[in-house]
């Protein structure tokens, strides 16, 4: 790699983050400083605002990863006696169903191909037909394969049915739009280090305060309890156990970095573009995306594996890491693959700099096409 | 404050970390990265190798704050069918018991004040008096007042009963020597941000190894499931979920340093000399420590508030926060009062700064003695 900077990373993350993200990890704050209280409050403030429900929600920050905020969303509101039916079209869809298998909720999966987004008739009616379920779960972009599920038909089809929609926006949220007046949702998770380009070590959940204020008792772990880190966040400002204070920190700065860039709709158009200098540039060279437009987000690419036999992945990503550039392997179930992301701090030039390093690498391996073995049936 | 350095963070934590440390955090790592993964591996070797259990056990890291760990040990560890019992005296083991209600674990409290260390002799009639009980969980240092328990006489009751031993090591581990040989445990919790000076953001238990094996389907947390946890890094080096990679980072360099310290020997050896410029300088300005000498870990110290109506707490605090030395309220039922820490990146110039500033804002203050209502009766 270039040995005079970190490697671009094109991966569903960690991410490439800013220098000053970074740079605002350069002091220690004490958890009761009243800078890092108000940096908290600020942080919670923004949040629920991005998604236009600073009335209805409040943002409950959470250590881990986002899986760790996921699996306390559905602690926390999915009680013993509910049941969530999980919409799943990918890996993060079927790690709710083992998150419910651990706290022993019952469930359901309503699955489709990785390449096939929900089908809101099909909600319905399975809705319809099973009033033992309570709630609903649904990825809004699926890493998996980069899907962008179409997460407005679910919502209305969930309210319509009086039933609860708690959704995993991890991968879209700060990029895609969604506006709790028009996609009402009770829940919604989301980390630090996807869109909003802090680094990782935090999650939240955007709560409906109503329903929140009703879900004490629910939560089977204490750690991942988001009733009580609320009662907590609302009695003192503070986190109830040891905040991951630099990351708070960092996750503070990108925050203000995300509305200095135009909030949703600048990060999501710099997406869109980088999205759009990859594919492309991919097609170009005779890749296919698994996935047709209209379901692509401007997230993460999956491509199909070219037929070519000279085309061996670990190769082409070695070559592409030494380039600085990091790729992600595939994890389909439905095709051979590997993916490519548009997100974290990238811009046009980091997108062109590793289509150039993505020619070479090709160029030197003597693949002559990234056309896969079969036209695409889409 | 001065406005050119950060506070001194003389408390429980988040702790005042070196330059290097939070350095080592300008960088964006793919969690995929061969030199990240390098780094994962030393930081699981170097903890094992610091409580001489290369041999016998492993290290499993887990995101999240020290609470986390906790709780990922005892569900992880404490089957279905299994008790516990706790030793209580203080916060830290309250919290183990809320654990294990959360959990749903059957679990039993032997507590005493917080002034009084755990008696061996009273831990061994329960064993022998209630065969129910399969594991033991102790804490090595207890902040709430920061007294030393007698872990190595607990170790040896709990091993001679045939029971499980699980310790919260949490601030003493790095700076007070356990030996895996001499006080055998089966886990032991930590976290990246105490005696080892790394940044906030994830824990660490150590398991024995043969006992981790069986764990298989005990935790009742996908997120906090240190089998699976453990099985992932086995598999391919790698965290299961997105890992705080810039808190791995800091953490890696953090055990480097502790390393070129003279490991847990010098660590300790500085805290020793923190705690006793604390503790002789306070008690030159007639305060009193909660604790006797032989009972006071050199991590954090209770001083028992001054009777002096003109030393008001909050006062106190502001003035020593605004010449840069950050303290800790109290947390004690049995006593009204403070607590200085004497861990993080501290030496005896930062220790005898926070004298003078101490002596300093007493002036102030008008307030002429530390001593408090009536002398303890220790």
């Amino acid at each position: 790699m270039s040995a005079d900077r970190d490697p671009w990373l094109l991966t569903p993350g960690p991410l490439t983050t800013s220098g000053t993200v970074k740079a605002a990890m350069l002091h220690d704050w004490g958890s009761r400083d009243r800078r890092f209280i108000e940096m908290n409050s600020a942080i919670r403030r923004q949040l629920v605002e991005l998604a236009g429900a600073a009335q209805t929600h409040v943002a409950v920050p959470v250590q881990g990863s986002g899986t760790f905020a996921v699996e306390a969303m559905i602690g926390t509101l999915v009680p013993a006696g509910g049941k969530l039916l999980i919409l799943v079209n990918g890996a993060y869809g079927k790690r709710m169903a083992r998150i419910c298998h651990y706290y022993r909720r019952a469930y359901e999966a309503c699955e489709t191909a990785e390449d096939v987004p929900p089908d809101p008739a099909e909600l319905k009616r399975r809705l319809g037909a099973d009033p033992a379920i309570t709630h609903v779960a649904a990825v809004h972009c699926e890493t998996t394969s980069g899907i962008l599920n179409p997460i407005r038909e679910i919502a209305a089809v969930v309210a319509a049915a009086g039933r609860s929609l708690l959704i995993d926006a991890m991968s879209a949220f700060g990029a895609l739009p969604i506006d709790a007046a028009s996609v009402p949702f009770d829940a919604l998770a989301a980390s630090s280090n996807k869109c909003l380009e802090g680094v990782p070590g935090m999650g939240f959940v955007l709560i409906r305060r109503s329903l929140l204020e009703k879900a004490a008792g629910n939560a089977p772990s204490l750690s991942l309890d988001l009733h009580d880190q609320w009662k907590g966040f609302e009695a003192n400002a503070q986190w109830r156990f040891t905040p991951p204070t630099h990351v708070v920190a960092a996750f503070h700065q990108a925050l203000n970095e995300h509305a200095a860039e135009g909030g949703v709709e600048g990060r999501g158009r710099r997406y869109r573009e980088n999205c759009r200098i990859l594919v492309e540039g991919m097609r170009a060279l005779g890749f296919e995306t698994l996935l047709p437009d209209a379901l692509q987000a401007p997230i993460i690419v999956t491509f199909r594996m070219p037929a070519d036999p000279r085309f061996k992945f670990q190769d082409f990503y070695d070559r592409l890491s030494a380039a600085g550039y990091i790729i992600y392997p595939g994890k389909l179930t439905v095709a051979d693959s590997f993916r490519i992301g548009c997100i974290g701090r990238l811009g046009p030039a980091e997108m062109r700099g590793a289509m150039d390093a993505i020619r070479a690498s090709l160029r030197e391996m003597g693949v002559e096409s990234g056309a896969p073995a079969r036209a695409a049936a889409e």
